[in-house]
């Protein structure tokens, strides 16, 4: 019986997420939804992203958070439209939510639209919202174990970002395993290793997204 | 509808959850739910714990896991009962689930029982499994702003150990900006600052535990 309502949500979820999707497409915006564990450093690679760039692309955020706007306020100073999702509680975004707010922006001047999902690395992955393509984002102090782990985002995401590689000298974290980990479950799957505190690896990343930008 | 479906599910899993916390408590057994984020350190927490009361108290383990014996694989080495339930997907343990595996552990000769939930800082808030108490492991990693912005598992927890604190000198994590969100949300938890691959912290967290086998 829970099997038969999930499917029902999921399949509720799925019509709203192709609606979403038919719109982005015509008035041509990416739609990136940012996937990650709590405090892997969705927002500060955003942070880093929209700096990067302000002036290149127009850009908007939909943050998506349980409850505060926390993340909002430090993307503030872009002065960029930003639009809040609190989920009361809900460990991921949907479709719903995505097309109930794609109004607040003017899509006819937008060319990338960042979501950021709820810090989650397993609901989140089952929700279509109607986006281009999932962005999985890891921190290296989660462990290398953590495609194996938790495989389905990284089967379902088209990059993966790996974040605090600047903390990989304080840590146990081994790169071989987990990229052979990863090669088990999405062996084509671009992968960015990347810190976003200090800047390192992030100018191939700006390179791939502006490549995804140009084939929509 | 959908609310309504989800108070169900959840007014069912609390049946079934003071079903597991009567046998328990019939039995003299402690039941720890250790709930984070992934990667922030349970399964190292276990290691040390089990080993520091190996002999001590008699302990046994439920892994929860979406896929994979991972975890469990590392405390093979302690020969104690170890159950894992993988939840092939699922974001969370559940009293069903506990009540299932329950008769694969000689609760006559046990004195405490940990389960590892779901690598998951959300659901697993929301699902009582009949345990004793939670436990909230957080990873300083994971950026002092987690309190204020998952504050339901630090609402229900009985105490929050804040793992990787020899990580702090790396980041820009503040612990006064952490102790004082954690205040406003749970004014008089104990919170336990640990590094659980230096062992900082760790006498302190272990004294606390003793003192809750005593009262069971």
């Amino acid at each position: 019986m829970e099997i038969k309502i999930m499917k029902n949500i999921l399949d509720r979820n799925q019509n709203k997420a192709d609606e979403v999707r038919e719109i982005l497409r015509k008035k041509n915006v990416l739609m990136v939804n940012i996937i990650s564990s709590p405090g892997a450093g969705k927002t500060t690679l955003l942070e880093r992203t929209l700096e990067h760039f302000a002036g290149r692309f127009r850009t908007g955020v939909v943050e998506g958070d349980i409850t505060t706007d926390r993340d909002a306020q430090r993307l503030k100073k872009f002065n960029i439209p930003i639009v809040v999702i609190n989920t009361e509680g809900g460990c991921h975004l949907d479709s719903h939510s995505i097309s109930k707010v794609l109004g607040s922006f003017d899509l006819d001047n937008l060319d990338i639209l960042f979501v950021e999902n709820v810090g989650n690395l397993i609901c989140p992955s089952q929700f279509d919202l109607g986006e281009t393509f999932k962005l999985a984002v890891i921190s290296t102090t989660e462990g290398d174990d953590k495609p194996a782990k938790y495989p389905m985002l990284f089967r379902e995401a088209r990059a993966v970002l790996l974040n605090k590689t600047d903390l990989i000298p304080y840590t146990n974290f081994d790169l071989n395993n987990f990229r052979s980990d990863l090669d088990q479950i999405n062996a084509r799957i671009p992968l960015f290793e990347i810190s976003c505190t200090r800047g390192d690896g992030l100018t191939e990343w700006y390179g791939w997204l502006s490549g995804q930008v140009s084939l929509i």
